[in-house]
């Protein structure tokens, strides 16, 4: 039996990393296999989804992956338009919604939302992001495509940039680096730095060093994570105005970094990555995305299958 | 041929004891068919929806349940984004679908709306959701529970509480329970009594008393159908607060039920059912969710297969 | 190899006679397959859609158009609730839908826009409308439904009524009619005339009287296409129901016309046709809608085929 079955996916501190390690092999699987096979793993199963924050990103990746292996998707897009606004619990909702599926992905905004409808769902629950640090299929995606691009993760140093403080996807993907033994550099405006209560639970896991300046570790970067910094953040413009110039990708910066370094972003990108850099060898984000596609296809070929695929 | 094969479904009015008998034994196969023969039912049927009121949970019990018989769904479910704000009539909306589709949904505030589209429409049209009065789908949810849980319907002692006068979902069981020899209790509110309008109709089908109390026959019912009551139904703030304590389904009311007493509720609930109610073995709401999903399969199941299935 | 094999659908202008007749006979095959052949045609397949500028009526002609040949259909149908509100490039959001999907359905405001995404995606773009002339699968079903009730389009009268300058429909039928020998006359309201900076480009293309008056050439046509007028368009109240008045097809009209002709409409429909049309032999726009389902589900079994179906 594979231990992905009926498994809830609720934070990637739950991985270790030989199931991370389980996850990539059975991701290069789905990649290697033809459109027929691959609509196997799958076939006739349902995906769920209730998101109580929008995200079109996350809920297409998943739908497509769904797709990808053959099941079907149904849910609600959009909590607002649905029985919730008439004051329906979570914890309702997901009853019912695991009797019409076969697993069930949820984004929320609060906190422990996903194990706390884990408990009640008869189906596995798979957070697709909640409260402020939890993203983890994001970090999979994320780690996976270094793995693929790089060849490793071990010994790898890896600089992330931009808002740090807001970011779920930072986090997950911090917690997920704990597994490897990498060099972190985190580079943030001084108003955007880690947040410092989650900084005694990162350290655990791994060491990294803090900066301001993008330049510092740029030219010993294997891999540079991109985040995007919003005006909303700053309290006053003319801050974000002065922090938003130096926290740009372009290919200025990227002559400074190594030949083969790569570039990363969650997306959706404004203007933090110049477009121009999308031509170059080093920037994998849209093959990123794509990863995150198969990432959760195999996430759901584990969990719907006893024996894997 | 099964008598159901390109049926509109537009009221349970129309249902006699034995064709519904006939879905109930559908539905009761369609739970033991393993996922790979159930969806060969309506394999490559395409169900087309149109939700002309909001209805997530109506919408994709349907969308569930046509993916359980192997088919898929599209449609609009929230028309005030779509073409019908141009001003589009309800006929040419439902001659396009019909196009598009082998069976159609339709949910509508206007009664009549649905037996209007059946006329129009080239493909079988099922009412989901229509004018004041007209829910068979629910209906039909709802005896199939019953009838699942106790085993039988006749002879059973039925009290349906909360706001009876402006819940269609009341309405369409109280037409469907005409079929049996029950006993109805109904308990609300002075102020959401049954519509009188519709009380000689009722009366012709099945007799049932009335009252405000909902101690007075509690001690004695084999089912308690719980509806939710609305604020905004009445004009007095003060009076909705008194009404509302008084109409709550709570672990002590149950004390007082017969043991083998079962609970029910159409969803979404808000604070009607407390929800310690729950995991008490009476409690069966969101079996019934899971029943619906079944039953309006096996309708699928039996419009969409000339020989049935 | 079939020549639309991985092609862009762009522009009409794009199309010659035979690739449009090799279009016509791949719907006439469709047409006459049955439905679990059909759904061979683009089995496990998926359609990636994203409306700009919404429109149910087209977005479901394509998914149900997917569903008839066993595809499938995902993406972003009110551009607003998705990622792109936070300003992602429509380059950004084509690349990542590109990797979600195996076609893509562009609708976008802006004239070239699904040439510009073509050049990006690494897969086939549809456009489904876009700008002020482009909507090629439109002119498809339109051609198509003129050929199939007409038996023919080379020879005939073909008028078209209604607002001819901001519909892109009549500017993609335009071009579309200039592979044939056909007569065209336009009739319109004076100031809703076909724009004058492409009438260049049409008269290259084919020849086309101008009337306002709707009977001139009406005892004479073999189709009749008309357009919605919509109030919006009048800077002066007055003016549009002067005009309105005079720009409605009844049976009056209909007396006029000779008995073989054909009544086409893009949909959805006002009051420019009456409803007492609808029944007669002349009718032809719910047809029209119909076809419009088949002539998609064959160019999308065009593009997704190596060797056709």
């Amino acid at each position: 039996m594979n231990e992905f079955y009926k498994k809830d996916i609720i934070s990637i501190k739950d991985f270790n990393k030989a199931q991370l390690e389980q996850i990539f092999a059975s991701t290069d699987k789905i990649m290697k296999l033809g459109p027929i096979d691959r609509r196997e793993i799958c076939k006739g199963n349902t995906l769920g989804y209730l998101f109580y924050e929008p995200s079109t990103r996350t809920r297409l990746s998943f739908d497509a992956a769904m797709a990808s292996v053959g099941g079907n998707s149904l849910g609600i897009s959009d909590i607002s338009s649905s029985s919730t606004k008439k004051g329906e619990s979570l914890a309702d909702t997901v009853r019912i919604m695991s009797n019409y599926s076969d697993v069930l992905v949820l984004r929320h905004p609060l906190d422990g939302s996903s194990r706390f409808a884990a408990e009640i769902s008869s189906k596995p629950v798979i957070n697709a992001g909640s409260g402020t640090e939890e993203h983890p299929t994001q970090a999979i995606q994320d780690l996976f495509t270094i793995r693929k691009e790089k060849k490793k993760i071990d010994g790898l140093k890896i600089g992330i940039i931009g808002d740090l403080k807001y970011g779920r996807t930072v986090y997950s993907l911090l917690y997920g680096l704990g597994n490897y033994d990498v060099d972190v550099h985190l580079i943030s405006p001084e108003s955007l730095r880690i947040r410092s209560d989650s900084v005694y639970e990162i350290k655990k896991r791994l060491s990294f060093t803090e900066s301001t300046n993008i330049e510092e570790h740029i030219d010993d970067l294997d891999v540079l994570y991109v985040t995007r910094i919003q005006k909303e953040r700053f309290p006053d413009e003319e801050e974000y105005l002065k922090v938003k110039g130096s926290y740009v990708v372009g290919l200025d910066l990227l002559q400074k970094m190594r030949d083969d370094s790569i570039i990363l972003h969650p997306l959706p990108r404004l203007d933090e990555i110049s477009t121009d850099v999308d031509k170059t060898k080093n920037a994998k984000y849209f093959e990123q995305a794509e990863y995150g596609k198969h990432t959760r296809a195999a996430l759901l070929g584990l969990i719907l299958n006893e024996n894997g695929f």
